[in-house]
């Protein structure tokens, strides 16, 4: 790593104080805007302000990890002030100066068009994404156990979607003692889930099992929890959507059945944020590390 | 099991409309009471008053799970009037009556003795203490999750005691990847800790091992977590203590460090009623099937 990097944190949550532990005695200078109140003392990180800092020196800007929407504002844990972030200000860093988020958004990804700045998407990398399904798993995990009356030893658990979020929902729960069931829509997801000592199932014979089930998790963003689906569920089973929007439930369906549905988001900053924090801050050292 | 028997339930909680749903079936009548706000229609299960249950009809009584205090108030969470068992009330059910409880009280041993009746304590039973720990570790497992900042997974978890709960809680934090060494005293309990791939350890070496902790799970009733002990705890470490009273942690020694400390009894019936429920019901119907 060239140690005479400056990095520029704009707003975030617990996961940034981490990070900041992590970086800070890796690059010459970090600034914080939005950190008021966190207590922070390292000597090279400093607490400024938009009209205090210096962006001509910035040569990377980590934001807020879940992106920064329209209204322009980077959301900070640590301050009570609206931190916000315009293509003005990104205008004035380095010229070569790289933005780090958890995901884009689209006016991340209009400012960085506009400014000609490259913006990484931490989350779309298939090492953090998989590192973060361990807190996402847990958060869950800690949700079943809060919201059911049964132990979820024994219990059935149906998990839709294999991907990076869905093999470590179903590992997890299954080491639980859970019954664990998963629908794939691929042969080599088949032979992987019957390897794991699991029940695969292929979406044609997915109605049947429905009835079964104590705990449905999805991890997929597309409607697979129709009403159709929602409506041969146990009234007592529960329901944990883990899919960003639009999730892959038909909420208004589990609703009208009765059926009690969690729809939990951002769950690594809510039950293990210092370990996501480590995530996020071993991949931005080897990005800068490489840069 | 005698069809003709007779059960009076007095107070309780969740897990009792568990048990009503399992005996139901199997008994000649149940009388409740204290059951005023619960929703129960079985034909054979009867909502009474002290002045109304033909107590003589009584062959045996199930009392509230965790026993009856000096104060003789059997607690209910499903009666808004205070139930109290006086030993004139036990007097006057069959003579050859029995009385179930999950632990036996000072004032139930009084009774007991004073009316000639039997006294069962079900969570002394082994099988109903290792069935109920799954919920415990459980809820050990939600707690853990819940009041850290790191994941379970890769945490060094260290499990106090290897008895009936002791051995639930090290594997299954064990099998959501937490790296869990256990206190034993016995040969015999190293090489069991040794087969399941966890790191055992005697107490003379205990003091060592604290300051590597993130997590620390006591399951002796007796003084473990010594100040001294507890001094030498990473401040950011989290106890939480499974024993009965008076518990194994010096718990103002832990307060005096800032170390945070959870005391979290009867989590079976807080994370798992239904099926803490369906253990005691099964074990009440093979306990009448025999009697």
């Amino acid at each position: 790593m060239n140690p005479k990097q400056v990095l520029l944190i704009i707003g975030g949550d617990f996961r940034q104080l981490e990070v900041i532990r992590l970086l800070a005695p890796e690059l010459n200078k970090i600034y914080l805007i939005g950190f008021e109140d966190a207590s922070i003392s390292y000597e090279n990180v400093i607490k400024v302000k938009w009209q205090t800092v210096p962006l001509h020196e910035v040569d990377s800007i980590l934001l807020p990890i879940p992106g920064i929407q329209d209204n322009r504002i980077a959301e900070s844990t640590f301050s009570k002030e609206k931190v916000l972030l315009t293509k003005e200000m990104i205008n004035k860093t380095k010229p070569n100066s790289t933005m780090y988020s958890g995901i884009i958004t689209p006016y991340l990804k209009q400012i960085a068009t506009e400014t000609n700045r490259n913006l990484v998407a931490l989350f779309a990398r298939n090492d953090v994404a998989i590192l973060n399904s361990i807190p996402t798993a847990e958060g869950a995990l800690m949700l079943a156990i809060q919201h059911t009356d049964i132990t979820i030893h024994n219990a059935h658990v149906l998990v839709l979607g294999f991907g990076r979020v869905g093999k470590t929902v179903a590992r997890l729960f299954s080491a639980v003692g859970a019954k664990v069931t998963v629908l794939v829509r691929k042969k080599e997801d088949e032979a992987r889930v019957i390897e794991m000592g699991l029940a695969p199932i292929f979406e044609s014979v997915l109605e049947s099992k429905i009835p079964l089930q104590h705990i449905v998790i999805n991890t997929v963003p597309t409607l697979l929890l129709t009403s159709n689906l929602l409506k041969k569920l146990p009234s007592q089973a529960l329901i944990i959507d883990l899919a960003s929007k639009p999730g892959g439930t038909d909420f208004a369906a589990a609703k009208e059945y009765n059926i009690q549905t969690l729809w939990a988001l951002g769950l690594p900053a809510k039950v293990a944020p210092r370990t996501a924090g480590t995530i996020i801050g071993k991949t931005l050292i080897e990005l800068l590390r490489t840069e």
